[in-house]
């Protein structure tokens, strides 16, 4: 531990799907999966702590894919789900997507503050404005808010979110038996936010979080997406499979960041990437070739329009994917797919199969040094500051990675050997943010409130 | 045990507020509080358990009372709380308040469900409209919506989240690995509801839950409030403080559950009950002088005007309440107060002092055979199913329950000696209920598909 010290580490996430990031992964003869599966989700978060990961992701949308997707079908509610793993794990960041489209600042604000309290400073936030337009009927909207105006709203929700979190000074508890004084008044504040979207006077109903707020991801990869998160994100997730293309984003969003005045090393960036794994290179083709042909074209072809933003049900599967006009919704996908088909002039039926396998993420296909090689050449050639593993099956293929990749990576010293401790923020080295209403430098300090628990 | 089989028996809830339900139980010696201690919480869940408690139940309101009640002031929020308890406990009911006015069927339901799921079946929810008219700031609302209309929105929004957890028959997941098959389509429906406060399509994105539905409480007092709970209600919640009111509250709901068309006894009655133990009635009444020589009357007064739905706090102290307009917001407690006011001939510092004890609840002070007396007196007696009880601080008020009164009712054979096997519902003698989807009768019956986890 100690040569590491100082050391620019690998971070890692887990992008949880319970079957499989794969599309085909659940059908693995060792894969488990099921949307109300507690146990599934509780004895994967266990095994990413013994792999000590950073953040145990979960991706949402609410609604029910109908099929296209089993794992977006029907699963848990990302903030319960959460919220009951922080009862059962001591260290692994909890990331909850959840939407600024279709929630109200106040609830959400609530339950992702209480989140961060019941996880001793472990919430992360993934917001998302919601890509599909599906959504609205269930929410009694005539239709989806268009691109911009999705993020109008979201900039303002998180703006709101951060206030409410500010709502009681870090020490405003005092809770004094002797003379009956439970909070001191003068540090409890309102909010009284009035703005486009939202109204919302305040105060939050819950103490500060312990980590001041909750840690903010963003995947926003359009224009309004990037600039909002170069503005308030802590991390960015992407969608990368080719190195110069990475490098370039990872760039982009570092120069953004600088652009909007902050200090670029606490914006970090992590790509996706699915690793398929075997002892040796062969083995681990092996796996993947067999995952390949449980891949069934009903599920796939709906699976690639979506991210296309564009149904191809109806093009002729054995020739090449036509040009697209690019969607509103995934815009950043689907031009990254369209170029994948035009390098390697892939038919429909192909580009179908490499959708249903990563959905344009990076795959890795090879032996746990291979894999880890690919991870040590983006992460040190300025493509990634950690990355979000998908694995293509549960539990195995989370268990390929944490025995066989983890420990390549620390002999490296390219990875922790042990968590730091700490909150969230604290692990992976970002500031608390300081109150709005704390007072100003050089004023008497207060001591901190919290402590670890 | 064996003597019990089939005998009925007394129900207990937790009434759980953080700083103890006495407004003065948070600055007893040994009192812990605090609205961001899940430590506590689990703790408190434990020793409830430990009591063999049906419930634990968590009131809520969506804003800070700004210090009135410390344990409203700040407070961990229900659903995320009690998904986090699911996870360190077995056999409890977790009963999550939440507001039909503040929230999105879909979100909501979704929520629950997924508690449902993550507990193997012990979700309930406590259906409130909201008392509180301060919530509608923090939600872009001019107002709060008047009492009829939060109710007809209310019994509206039950419609809408029962139909969304038969989203899916409860055998609609096959997952069968060969054919590739995750899902029978035809058993996924669209809910398609229209209605005139919402408009939502479906569907949930989650399986039905273990319970069917969450087991359903309604504390609606008005004529509203009893006749949604006499339609939908699994159990209610009540103030009581006199012994024939109450066997009157109790005899008209169940008139109302069988004029509904529902066997009255499936509709099961949880009156209030604060307890204040010690080894002697002596030592009882001296730990009662002892916390009400702490209550703050700054602070009890916006309680008792609260309850009373006015201002108090220019009235002359220790003059006799006058008698005052009932409000809109709770007219029931109000009337119990007022009632209780003028056949003791109360002033207003003497009935702020008592809202401070139990607001309006029956308060018992006694050692545990006495307080078992006037349990089985209310249970045998027709004015009880089961009690919500309120502990005046934690956790000793609690531990002294579960020490002192369980094991004599459990001597008398009033109580159960362990938890039944199976769900909520069932440890309530209460039905799963059928979807709306489930084949007619006679139709070739189908196995269980969920068993507790
Ligand atoms: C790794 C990753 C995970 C994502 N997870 C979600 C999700 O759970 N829910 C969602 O609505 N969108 C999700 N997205 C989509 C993004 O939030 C975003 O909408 C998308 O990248 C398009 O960018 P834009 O919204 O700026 O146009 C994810 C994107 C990536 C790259
Ligand atoms: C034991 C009990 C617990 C209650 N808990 C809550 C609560 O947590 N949140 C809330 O808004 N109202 C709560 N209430 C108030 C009731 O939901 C209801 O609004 C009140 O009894 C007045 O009845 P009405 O709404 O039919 O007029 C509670 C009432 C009782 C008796």
């Amino acid at each position: 531990m100690e040569r590491d010290e100082g050391k620019r580490q690998i971070r890692l996430g887990l992008f949880v799907l319970h079957a499989g990031y794969h599309l085909a992964g659940w059908r693995h003869p060792e894969a488990r999966s099921g949307g109300e599966d507690f146990g599934l989700m509780r004895e994967t978060a266990l095994t990413a702590e013994r792999g000590l990961f950073d953040l145990f992701f979960l991706p949402d949308t609410p609604t029910s894919s109908r099929g296209a997707s089993p794992s977006a079908a029907a699963r848990l509610e990302p903030l319960t789900l959460l919220s009951a793993l922080a009862a059962v794990t001591r260290d692994i960041g909890l990331v909850a997507t959840a939407s600024t489209t279709y929630n109200e600042p106040f609830n959400l604000a609530r339950q992702l503050a209480s989140l961060d309290h019941l996880s001793g400073g472990r919430a992360a936030w993934n917001i998302v404005t919601t890509l599909s337009g599906d959504v609205a009927a269930s929410f009694g909207r005539a239709g989806h808010l268009p691109h911009a105006q999705r993020y109008a709203r979201a900039a303002e929700f998180i703006e709101v979110a951060r206030g409410l979190w500010d709502s009681w000074e870090d020490d405003a508890f005092v809770r004094d038996k002797a003379s009956g004084v439970y909070f001191d008044k003068a540090k409890l504040h309102d909010l009284r936010h009035e703005g486009t979207h939202f109204s919302v006077r305040g105060p939050l109903s819950l103490a500060r979080p312990p980590q001041g707020h909750p840690l903010l991801v963003l995947a926003g990869a359009s224009d309004e997406g990037q600039a909002l998160a170069a503005q308030v994100a802590d991390i960015v997730f992407s969608a990368q499979n080719d190195f110069a293309a990475a490098q370039a984003f990872y760039a982009g969003v570092k120069r953004r960041a600088a652009e909007a005045g902050r200090d670029a090393s606490r914006l970090q960036v992590f790509p996706g990437v699915l690793p398929i794994l075997g002892a040796t290179e062969a083995e681990a083709r092996a796996k993947f070739d067999h995952l390949q042909s449980l891949v069934d074209m009903e599920q796939a072809l709906p699976l690639l329009s979506f991210f296309l933003g564009h149904d191809v049900s109806g093009l002729p599967l054995d020739e090449p994917l036509p040009e697209l006009s690019t969607s509103d919704a995934m815009k950043s996908r689907t031009e990254l797919l369209a170029r994948l088909a035009r390098a390697e002039r892939l038919t429909v039926r192909e580009l179908a199969r490499i959708v249903a396998a990563g959905r344009g993420h990076l795959v890795v296909v090879g032996s746990p040094v291979q894999v880890a090689d690919t991870l040590e050449q983006w992460f040190l050639g300025g493509a990634a500051d950690g990355f979000n593993v998908m694995v293509p099956y549960l539990p195995g293929g989370l268990e390929d990675f944490v025995d066989g990749v983890v420990p390549v990576l620390q002999a490296r010293g390219l990875y922790k050997t042990a968590y730091a401790p700490g909150t969230l923020r604290d692990r992976l080295g970002l500031a608390r943010p300081v109150s709005r209403y704390a007072p100003p430098l050089g004023a008497p300090r207060r001591g901190p409130v919290y402590s670890e628990h």
